[in-house]
This record gives structure tokens, C-alpha cells and sequence, in this order.
């Protein structure tokens, strides 16, 4: 084996995504990948990247154990990233967590007993369906559209359900799989509901900064902050896997301090500590002033790829699939016309691999594994050339399967 | 602040180390901690680990996610690794997991039910014990002696158990807290009654390369896979943290397929990955060819640094002060004689405390929190000079409580 290859990832695709069953169509030599849920490689900041790590390396306690809690520059640096999505915090309500997904983990970890009920939005993010399923909770879901949560269909489920729930997950802003962003509207009648309610809600934020205009949300917490001060019922995860690189897996929770400390106990316990290196990594590179370019620049190239891929599928459907364009983040949620439909949406999908095109199929965001109509494709990838030979393949698939 | 102080670590202890607790008095001026559970900062290779960063950042894959199961490189390299300690295994049989904590961690999660029965030397890392608890397993503790798991009380204690246990787990070579090595005839002991009683080994290894003579012992893994082939009932955790450097958060578990499996599936949800940057630092590092030197230094002034405080101790305490020299690894573990400790425990640790000197109290490493005569004393962090000057403040606390 040369080097090269042995240096050489197997597949780098987050592992708890539904692509991994997808894995074995990603080796098909010339297979365009829709299905992906990682933001691209050629928009990270390599060269930033470096200089942070050779400063990172001349830093004390660089190749030490480190606090649980986070290397006190991070949580400083992400307090004041959190501050640009206007959410007031101190780094000492800020705990680092290998990635977003710890952070749930964590606090599913602590808040939840097995049998307990847990809302999610619905379709919503599978990692986040597979720890609910983990943790043994009674999962109940809560329809979403354009507008994302539907507030309203909560206060109706909410005589009915099989018990006190215990949280509700959702993906506010560019929802993965949606990319929905929840209206102010919706924002606020929600936090006021979680508030009248004891509801804790978790505002999972990884894509919030990867936006395609000049007007962003207040996130929820800011707004449980406003409504409920101290007893704000909102936790808020994020992440840097989107904006500065997966690889360092850094992210971090904003919770109330019984929460935060319970769940450092629990950190301890799983891994002591998230990598020192990395985290200085991230704060070097934070503190290099690099990273609102590097975010903005990105974010105005998934644009122009979410509009290369929105005007390929309107011109090559019309009609026969519905979808509404993102507002940021590196996904787009699209619905076939059931009654165009040449096939099952399986058949679609295996006559889309034979045509060379990857995306994921509608069910892996639900509870159960109904066949759906829905289709997850994410423009993060690749180039506007790219994403429209992409849309021709799926055309021609759609167009085997009606003639058939 | 200044920009030296935002990026100095707060403080650099594992966090589920029993000396979190200590933190206080680590800040006071002067004073000499022999209570640390991590490797020198001197006797890591700076310069090989910044060439590794450097070949990490030039390799595909170095900031994109990664396998959840590690990068390919790293599962090899770690593979040879294993092999230089008679473990023979497949890359495919190991998992890369962040610290060998989250490999314990893990394994708990995907064994135990609440309430199951688990075996734990004893003492035993305090670490293990919190996870255990956190767990909800029903902790039976096997005392120790001066050559590890006395296997005759495991066989005496084994009709008495309160149920069927699922796991037992142990620190065999190099013990934390007692610097202990299992004997021969007990790993072999200790394996034929596993595979005669079904019983799972968790074979906790971060230890194991830190020795101070050049007869290594058999893994318990590697007697388990001589008994019993494809039913060998050990698992083995090991972790570069005490050799390379703690913040690259590598370690890794080796098990059978299936359990494997199920611990893919928990780290999936737990944190998608470990860092695949740091994985790759490590590769690079391994595939240079420093890492036995670097081990092999790093022992041998490890071994210096035990025989100057053994000396110290035995020069000051006599008899009054038991311990054994280990073979190897980062502690010292000694037992005050009752009969002449002027004082209770925590008395005698108080006034070192006060004499400028710090230590781990027996206790912190047993399930209940009894006032122990024992100590673990860590001789890695200091120099001969400084591991004499601590035990001279521990034998003037001493003698200042028998004077009382």
C-alpha cells in the first residue's frame, strides 16, 4: 500500500449521518455526492488553519491534559462568536464539547431517563434520532414547513401526548434536513410557549452563521433570555465543523450553570477533556481576525451553489418537485408531485444511483422508515457545473423510470 | 489580560483525576505536586509532534470529518503498536476512541444494564469508579497486593457476588494508584478463570510501554487470544496520552467484531469522530519512527525520578512508610504504618499541604470514602531535586503532627 493511500480517509462523511449507509454508491468512480452533510473542503481556511496550529503548538498546555470545561481563550473566543448571533453569554456558561453532537449527547445523557417523552421537530436531523433512540426516549414529532416548526401543531399535540415531555430538539435556523429557517413569529410564540410551559428547548445552531443574506434571527436563547432571564428555557448548541473545519471537532453548549456543571461531570467521564491542541487551534484562529471572512466567504459561494442547484431543478421539473430555496446553511429540502411520481420513491433513488447521482432519500429524517416523497440535496460540494450534471442525471433517472 | 494569560491553561489536570478536588492548592505559590496523573511535559516530543502536524495538514482528510472508527493510517500504525506489546491484532479489530476514558466509557455503555454486578481492582482508578457509578453498575471491589489482582480472593469472592458480573476491570501492568504489575502466573490465572467463567476483562492499558527494565510482561489479551482464539474474553484499552501527548486525545480499544460494532455505533452518537487532525498528527508521528526513542527516553528518566523519591522516602520515613519500587509507569504507592501516623489521615494531608507538598490520599481510589493510611505519590512532573525538597515538606508535616 503507498503511502498516500495509506494516509488517505476511507470515506469522510460525518459518521452518524444517513449517507453511511450510502457509503458503498460514493466509491462509484464519477458518482456526484448530493447526499453529503459537510460543508466543503476548498472553503476552510487551510493556510489560516496552519498558522493557528503553529501558534497553537508555541502555547502552554498545548500538549497537556485540559480543564473539562473548555481552554479558557476557546470559551472567551466562542462567547464572543455567540455575541455575533446576538446571544449574550459568559465563557463560564460555555462548555466545549468534541462537536455538536457531544453536546447533545451530553445533555440527553443527563436530562433524560429511558421512557422519558422528547419532542423533535419532524423531518429533523438523524444523528439526533439515533441518541433519542439511545437514550430510550418516547420520541414524538412535531410537523415542520417552509416556516419551519409549526408552533401551532405543538400547542394542539401538546393534551395529547403519552407524558410530561422532557425536551424538544429543533434546528432553527437552516434546518438540516429542511433548511427552513423558523419565522421571528414562530421564534417567539415558540420561547413563549417553552417558557408558560417548563419546556426545555434545544436550539441546535450549527449552520446559523452560513447565511445568504444581511438579516439574521435571534437565535432562541437570546430570546428565552429576554422573555425568562435567568430561567431561560433554552440551551444552545453550535459548532466550528461547519465554518473553520469538522476535523478539529469543537463545539459547545450555552446552559444554565446546573446543567452546564452536570454536564461536565459527564464529560469527564466520557473523555476528560476535548483536544487541548485543537481547541488552541480554534481560538489561535479566532483570534487571527481570519474567521468572518472565511465565514463570509463561503457562505457567498453555498449561495451561488444553492442557486445553480435550485434554477438546474426548477428548469429540469417544473412542477413535478416542490421545494423553497434556503435562506443560508448547505441544504435544500425537495418534495416530488406524489401524483407524477413514475415510481416508488426507492425505485428513484436506485434509478438515480444507476445515473450517477447520490442524495438522500426522505425517510432517513423520520421516525419510521415509510417510503417518502421528500429528498435531501445538499449544494455544499459541489461546483454550479457539478450540481446541474448532477440535476441532469436525476432528470434522466426520473425520466427511465417514467417511461418504463 | 494578556494575550500569555488568555491561552495558559487554567489548569492542566484530567479532569476525572481525583485531584480535580486538589485544584485549589495546585494554585498556590511553590508548592510541589506529587499528585498529578499525567506524563512530563519535558519527555514529549515537541519538535516530532509540530513535523507530524505539519505532514497532517498536507494529508487528504486532515480537516474534513472522518470513519467513525479511525482513520485508516492510525488503526495500522496503532496495529503495529499493539504488536510491540505482543497483542496481535488487525486494524480492523481496533477502534480509535478520544482517550482510552471514552473506550471505558463506551464499553460501559453498550454492557451494562443498571444495577449488572462489576468486578474492579481495588484500588482503582478513580476515573473507572466514577464511570462505573455514573453507570449504575453494582461495584464489587478484588483487593490488590504488591503483585496486582490477588486471583484467589477474585475465586474466594465469586460464589458470594450478587448476581452474574458482566465485566471485570483492571489496570494490570504499572497499576494507577499502585504502580503494581500483575505476576505471570496471575495473568494466567486471572485468564483461565475468565474463560472457565465467561467472564469479560476490561484490560486497561495506558501503562504498559513507561517500563524500567526490559522484560515485558504478556498482555491478558494476548494470554485470552492463546486460550481461547475467537472467544478471548479480554478487551484491551491502551491511549498515547501518557506517551506522546495527552491533547492529541488518541486512544483505542481492541475487541471482538461485535462488540466493536456496538462501540462504533455509541461513539457515532457520542461524537461522530475523533479528531481525524489529531489522528493524523499521531500516524505521522508513529510512521516517522521517533516514538521508541521518544518512549525509551522518557522511561528512563521516569525510572530516575521513581528511585530519587523511593530513596528520599525510605531516607526519611524508614519503616514507618511501606512501599514497593514499580517497573514501571507514572506512581508510587505507599501505606503509612498505623501504628506511628501521628495523626488521621487527613491530617497528615493537611499539614502537607500547609508544609508546601501535595499528594493523592488513599481513599480517592476506593468506592467508599473511609480515611485511608495509604497515599499515591506520582513521581513524572518532577526532577530528583524537587522529588527530594517534596519529601522532606512531607516528612516535616510529619513530624510536626507527631510533635502536636
Amino acid at each position: 500500500m503507498s503511502a498516500a493511500m495509506r494516509f488517505a480517509p476511507a470515506f469522510a462523511e460525518p459518521a452518524g449521518s444517513p449517507i453511511r449507509e450510502l457509503f458503498p454508491y460514493l466509491q462509484w468512480p464519477g458518482m456526484i455526492s448530493l447526499a453529503g452533510g459537510y460543508p466543503s473542503v476548498d472553503l476552510l481556511d487551510e493556510a489560516g488553519l496552519r498558522d493557528a496550529a503553529t501558534q497553537a503548538f508555541g502555547t502552554a498546555g498545548a500538549l497537556q491534559y485540559g480543564a473539562t470545561e473548555g481552554v479558557p481563550a476557546l470559551r472567551e473566543a466562542l462567547a464572543q462568536l455567540c455575541a455575533g448571533r446576538g446571544l449574550d453569554c459568559e465563557p463560564g456558561e460555555l462548555l466545549v464539547t468534541s462537536g455538536s453532537q457531544q453536546a447533545l449527547e451530553l445533555l440527553l445523557r443527563i436530562l433524560l431517563q429511558p421512557g422519558d417523552v422528547v419532542l423533535v421537530e419532524s423531518p429533523a436531523y438523524p444523528a439526533a434520532l439515533q441518541a433519542l433512540r439511545q437514550a430510550g426516549a418516547r420520541v414524538v414529532e412535531v410537523p415542520t414547513d417552509a416556516q419551519g416548526l409549526q408552533v401551532d401543531a405543538l400547542r394542539a399535540c401538546w393534551p395529547t401526548l403519552p407524558g410530561r415531555p422532557r425536551l424538544l430538539y429543533t434546528v432553527p435556523t437552516f434546518c438540516n434536513p429542511t433548511g427552513a429557517s423558523l419565522s421571528g413569529e414562530r421564534r417567539a410564540a415558540l420561547v413563549q410557549f417553552a417558557v408558560a410551559q417548563n419546556l426545555t428547548v434545544v436550539e441546535d445552531d450549527p449552520y446559523g452563521d452560513l447565511r445568504f443574506d444581511d438579516a439574521p434571527q435571534s437565535t432562541l436563547h437570546s430570546i428565552g433570555r429576554r422573555l425568562a432571564g435567568q430561567d431561560n428555557p433554552v440551551i444552545f448548541l453550535s459548532s466550528l465543523s461547519k465554518t473553520m473545519a469538522p476535523s478539529l471537532r469543537i463545539g459547545w453548549m450555552v446552559a444554565p450553570p446546573a446543567v452546564l456543571r452536570r454536564a461536565a461531570i459527564a464529560k469527564q467521564t466520557g473523555d476528560l477533556c476535548t483536544s487541548p491542541l485543537t481547541q488552541l487551534i480554534a481560538a489561535h484562529y479566532l483570534a487571527s481576525g481570519r474567521h468572518a471572512g472565511t465565514v463570509a466567504r463561503a457562505s457567498a459561494v453555498y449561495a451561488q451553489r444553492m442557486q445553480a442547484l435550485a434554477g438546474a431543478l426548477t428548469q429540469a421539473f417544473g412542477d413535478r418537485l416542490r421545494f423553497s430555496r434556503p435562506d443560508g446553511g448547505l441544504f435544500l429540502w425537495a418534495h416530488w408531485d406524489a401524483a407524477v411520481l413514475p415510481a416508488a420513491p426507492a425505485r428513484v433513488f436506485d434509478a438515480a444511483v444507476q445515473a450517477g447521482v447520490l442524495f438522500v432519500p426522505g425517510r432517513a429524517f423520520y421516525l419510521d422508515d415509510t417510503p417518502r416523497t421528500s429528498l435531501r440535496l445538499s449544494f455544499a460540494s459541489s461546483g454550479p457545473d457539478l450540481l446541474r450534471e448532477g440535476v441532469r442525471r436525476l432528470a434522466q433517472a426520473f425520466e427511465t423510470e417514467t417511461v418504463e
